[in-house]
């Protein structure tokens, strides 16, 4: 039985793209889901379908209600939660669905660079993995999936502790 | 991995079928479930099978109760709740699956005239979208599956705003 | 520790203030709750703190909103839900607060006339009495709480069957 | 029974000592509970305690634990959230609250000036009222405890439509 | 999806058969399941596989944990719990069966004859149909999952009240 | 804070006066509860209070109904739920509590003489003690709330293994 | 539908090679999962993936989250929960997923010798039945999909109780 | 409203009266709770309650019995969850409480030695801070009540990051 991973968080950059593809080339049993990632799309899908607002205010209202359709039912579903913060934007929705997940008690892996760390960090501390770069992710998901870990990049791991 | 939608509401008017159609020209890999829709079958569907009750009230409480064999079992696997209201009839029933929707955290979709707008709007309130038109209803489910806008009706997203 | 019991339902009649006055009466530790009953107040809560909306659905939107803040937390804090359905208007807002409840557990009671037992069966059905007076309920929760039948009016229990 | 309402969000500005006054002077049966608002206590809490750490990021996953002990608790037991986003600073914090509320269940109230409508608007779809300033926060739950409306500011309601 | 049907209760009649052959007949999409019916097995399953006991509570102890690993499994499964009271033994583990479905939620049928009206009074308020013949099962479980009703056995349904 | 105790079962013996007795000599912090043991006044509270039927099954069933109102909400705010077996009676409704106890995650106490301890099998596996006499009760609740045993009655200590 | 059954537990003996052997002997419609049993990838699956720590409490840190993304989702989804304790090493980790199976509300089967009886005894009391071999494992799974006895091992049956 | 913590984990040495007298110095609001620690009652309340067992393993299933009517329902109460971990014993039931917190959302904090780090590695990253002395337990419940840290012990702040 396979997973269900939602790729949540930033859209504007490739990272979703990374990870698929990565999972892809590593023939993990995995279904990627996640948000609307058309930008425009996800920011007119309201009144696009339910009619127009003049109020900027109803019409992100309409909007974010129509695409919580969606995300709320794929959060739900989902086996691990991949939130990304990118080096832009506010992102108070990824934040969100952070601790929508958090309080779901889904394992939470964060992927996000050193800079947000500090204000990050009570997001992070609900996570089980901080990941820095895509392939992290992927190997993170190999390694829960079929146990194998990445035998080039990471750690040096010869001279780790053996013990019980 | 395809969604479930309960279609909860009045029995009268063809809505069921507007929206089963157009979700089936759509391609949306959706399963449509809902109550009984023969109403005579739905009203004496106790009696008929557990044995004729002379008080209505008890007519009518053994058929709420095969009923809800059937329509609490379908409502908690559902993965979207659309609540229709009627020109016509109470329709208590159908505000009482939207309450019972609500409690479960269930995305709702409500779908009724304007004229209804105030006595609905507890109701609405809870909804994450409010739809006027059994093609809406697609619209919203389309969206929620494969994050595809309708081209021609609906609002001109043209202005709509851009940012982040 | 004294019971907390909701009451849901329309808001046009002194049905409220009769159980209210016959719980006191009777000396029952019970607290009663509900939503605010001021129908002015109730309509126009949203706009009167958030501020004024042209169009009649986001008024109504926002006073839902507001009313929810109440009305949410009082159900959800209820040993017992009494919902009240009056000879007029729709009232879908009780209908909803009995699914609501019913997909919490608790303990449902409706009050209503007997001409709407038939529109009412789904909601009856999920209730562990049906009464048609304020002074059954009182008797409901006396019994409850204190294990005490009423002596003067309902049936002559006398002839009633008595095994195990 | 009084209510407790946590107040989530940014520690820089008075917000919390305004709605704590006004709730005060209106004589509201509620407790206020939040974070450690004292911002160097709350950075290093963990280190204090627990022992120095090197690295920036375990000095402030110490931290981000020993907050959550408290926020954690304090955010279970509350009847009401109110999330508030300043003008500066990316409160991730504040939006993964919002979430956990949210999941629970809690009903929300945001407070936010509305130059973050846009970026809020899932946090805001998720609320029950989005608030501007903190008196509006006063009035929200002086309505919802007393069911009483301020009369000096908001909307004009003398033309709010009525009916049922 | 087929529905997953728990039929707990006694073992020493073949109620159960009648059900499935009636389900198969009529061509049901349901899948039976229930506790192991092999009377001996049932009750030497503990001590069979994990040793004896010399005393008969232990011998019993064993056999209802291993029993359990069955039992509770495929009830929390279950869509629906019919649950039958034979006209012997004491069958308390079917009405525990009945209270552990009716705390999680489940649409409970019971099954048994009229002399057991008053000691079961308890459980058959909390199903949601009480039937007397096995037949009667299969025609709700047709109902619920075909919305068919039978059309030789039964009420006559022609006087049946109409309207909403 | 004091512990809830709900006394489920059998209605003909004193054995609540025993452990009630008991506990108040022992001072123990306890309050218990447990459903209406005038035996008429439970078989006819439904009617009394909400009017005659004519039909047993729904005398029955109004009643069963009206006592669920007391007993759930009891049995849900209980710490702890003992359910005593007596000699007679098939007490089909104690059991139902104990399964309804089991599914909550309740710590359950059973109470019964061993001529019962082979058909009791599965409702005494989902108990964490089986008693066999109201004091015996009485200590395990003076154990659970003080950490203190009983001098003169049960096992001589003397012998017991010391390890860990 | 098959069953999922987590092994949890002991790493360095092949308890879950025999289990698992035996399952497919016997036919057994059953997934095994468990945790990566390469001692070696489990200890640093953190630092390989993440990135070195020099610390050795975060070394064990950050692979205990690691790990932890494969063993609560696999152990969320688990039928059957069997943990082992071997006759070395503390194995705190499979007490705390007795722990948390206990919680879920999952079967637990536990595994080991006799001479961790009494420090496993608050384990065992949780579990539904206690195993010294695994192929008394098989035995319970055959019993618990099938309902049919082992015939050459484990009590003479011929003189068991019989009655009801 | 004062908090509750439980104290689980090992009874051979005084850590829970240094907690309690630490949190008793300091003014805290706390109430301490945990299982009975005469670990001689501890061992025999089952046989000293209910009668004697020849079997050591019944001797120990009755008394772990036993004392989980006391610890399921003291941990359930608790705000927060302290587990230590001693020099000697295994400790399985430490570790299995704290599984049970862990899964029930509980905020957990571990006290144990570094000698532990390795073999409770899965355990700590399910707590919120690991302590090694009980003071610092009392620091971290005077923290998390009352947002005040201690001055003369843990880390130097003074050179703490400052940022958001």
């Amino acid at each position: 039985m396979g997973w269900q991973v939602y790729l949540s968080g930033e859209i504007h950059t490739d990272w979703r793209e990374h990870i698929t593809r990565g999972a892809q080339a590593a023939g993990l049993d995995v279904t990627f889901t996640g948000p609307v990632t058309d930008h425009a799309a996800s920011d007119d899908c309201g009144v696009a379908i339910l009619g127009a607002e003049e109020r900027p205010f109803w019409h992100d209202h309409l909007g974010a209600g129509v695409n919580a359709i969606r995300t709320r039912t794929l959060l739900e579903r989902a086996d691990v939660v991949v939130v990304c913060f990118g080096e832009q934007y506010r992102q108070w929705n990824a934040a969100f669905d952070a601790g929508y997940a958090a309080a779901l008690g889904k394992p939470i892996v964060t992927l996000h660079p050193e800079q947000h760390d500090h204000p990050l960090k009570e997001v992070d501390r609900a996570a089980l993995a901080v990941a820095r770069r895509p392939d992290q992710v992927v190997d993170l998901l190999r390694y829960a999936l079929e146990g194998t870990l990445p035998t080039t990049h990471g750690a040096d791991v010869s001279t780790a502790p053996s013990a019980a």
